[in-house]
């Protein structure tokens, strides 16, 4: 083959990267693409990459380029996750069974348990929801967001729901439930924060309002009481006020398989006390 | 209007149900539909479900009308997620912000600290991944399925990949990520589980060798100690070792907002102390 030829031939495969598990992933950009000339790229690149040996095959497209799905799927891709601007679609390429990464199963959620010197806790009233004009206080609460630490969004959802300054402290106990939303769970931490400044200004938008109110009152609620699980996290925070109660506490360390950081929640006060 | 045409009306609309926060759910079937005649229901059902004053509305199409999703994002349609065998789109029909929940935004793992009588610690070596061929001995590990408990993932895991028996005792700590999968975060739970049988029978597929081992030994690896995330986690587990540490353990509550079971964690040895 002429070396002409040969550029000929590379110019007629998709763009692709290695990944880090033996196979290769296409990033298709917004620019469109007729669907005839996809395919014949399609398949001229999955033909190159089983005589190379690749895995897995990714191939992560804009919704820009929603004409391209099907074919793709004609030609055996299937999908893997997608969010709103894009879907990823995979193929596997050896003849054994497919060791792709799952995809993300979870939400998660904090809730925030906030108290001042008087022994008051923040609560709020949501302008929706499942207790919207039920007149039920409850803790701050929000989703953590892909890439957020569980940490900030904590301090995040205190300060953008009620307008108060809080420092992270630590989490006092957390929850698992399944189909939270569709099939997904759901992992909710209940996090203890420290105020840092006590003026409420509330969301507007969100919350119909926002108040420090004495701990016992909001315990009393009857929608707490009536709640095994509401109960228990009164309990955690009464022993917690108290001084007898240790939860998990961010360590920072680094990732084994990159030099990013990421923490570690553990019980430190056992570990400070021996 | 007669109620003949009444029935023909609503013939010509697509099945949907209503969820919980004024939105309708459309869980489209695998049965063939032509793309046109997919358009003109989807037309006048969105009209229908705007006059109701509906907010979100959710398309569940599987993989066999791949030929619908370009006709719905023509009409306005977003990707939300997608597992391998559907895609679910969504369109938000109000003026104001969408409020539609996020998708699922973490995969979970646990890690297994399983620790015999003879203060002996149950390893492996993996067949692949990062550690593949490099001799270094880890705690078993594994990904939690989508409704899966944690606490039933950590037995099941050590019970696939050593053959071992075990109960679940409590989690001592956990780890979260980011960008772990592609943008997706990654929480990974570090569990204590207490051994029921002791004759290793390792899995064929992917673990290369398992063993007990003394824990000096396993913590002495230049691999752990070069790492600080495992070198916590060793210090974790010598302090439960000897009794000087509490970590989280579940504790079965009933859901707010079904009856659904679900576990909420918590250092129990404090509240039982009090």
């Amino acid at each position: 083959m002429s070396s002409q030829n040969e550029v000929l031939q590379i110019s007629k495969l998709l763009t692709a990267t290695n990944d880090h598990y033996g196979g290769v992933i296409v990033e298709m950009t917004t620019e469109p693409v007729d669907s005839a000339v996809f395919v014949s790229l399609l398949r001229a690149s999955v033909s190159h990459w089983r005589q190379q040996g690749k895995k897995g095959v990714w191939i992560k497209l804009p919704i820009e380029l929603v004409n391209l799905i099907e074919p793709a799927v004609k030609e055996g891709f299937y999908f893997h996750h997608a969010e709103p601007k894009y879907l990823m679609l995979v193929y596997w390429i050896p003849e054994t069974a497919s060791s792709l990464p799952v995809n993300a199963t979870h939400r998660v959620g904090i809730g925030a348990f906030v108290m001042n010197e008087k022994k008051e806790v923040l609560v709020v009233q949501e302008k929706s929801g499942m207790l919207r004009g039920t007149g039920v206080w409850k803790f701050p609460t929000g989703v953590v967001d892909e890439g957020e630490d569980i940490c900030d969004a904590a301090v995040r959802e205190v300060k953008e729901e009620t307008g108060i300054d809080a420092k992270f402290v630590e989490i006092l106990a957390f929850r698992q439930s399944h189909k939270a939303f569709f099939e997904k769970s759901d992992l909710f931490f209940v996090c203890l924060l420290q105020p840092l400044s006590f003026d409420i200004q509330k969301q507007e938008s969100e919350i119909e309002a926002a108040e420090w109110m004495p701990f016992k009152e909001y315990a009393a609620q009857p929608f707490v009481q009536k709640h095994d699980l509401l109960k228990h996290i009164v309990d955690i925070c009464l022993a917690k006020r108290d001084g007898k109660y240790s939860g998990f506490s961010p360590v920072p360390t680094t990732a084994i398989s990159s030099d990013k950081n990421s923490y570690l929640y553990l019980n430190r006060q056992c570990l400070n006390n021996q």
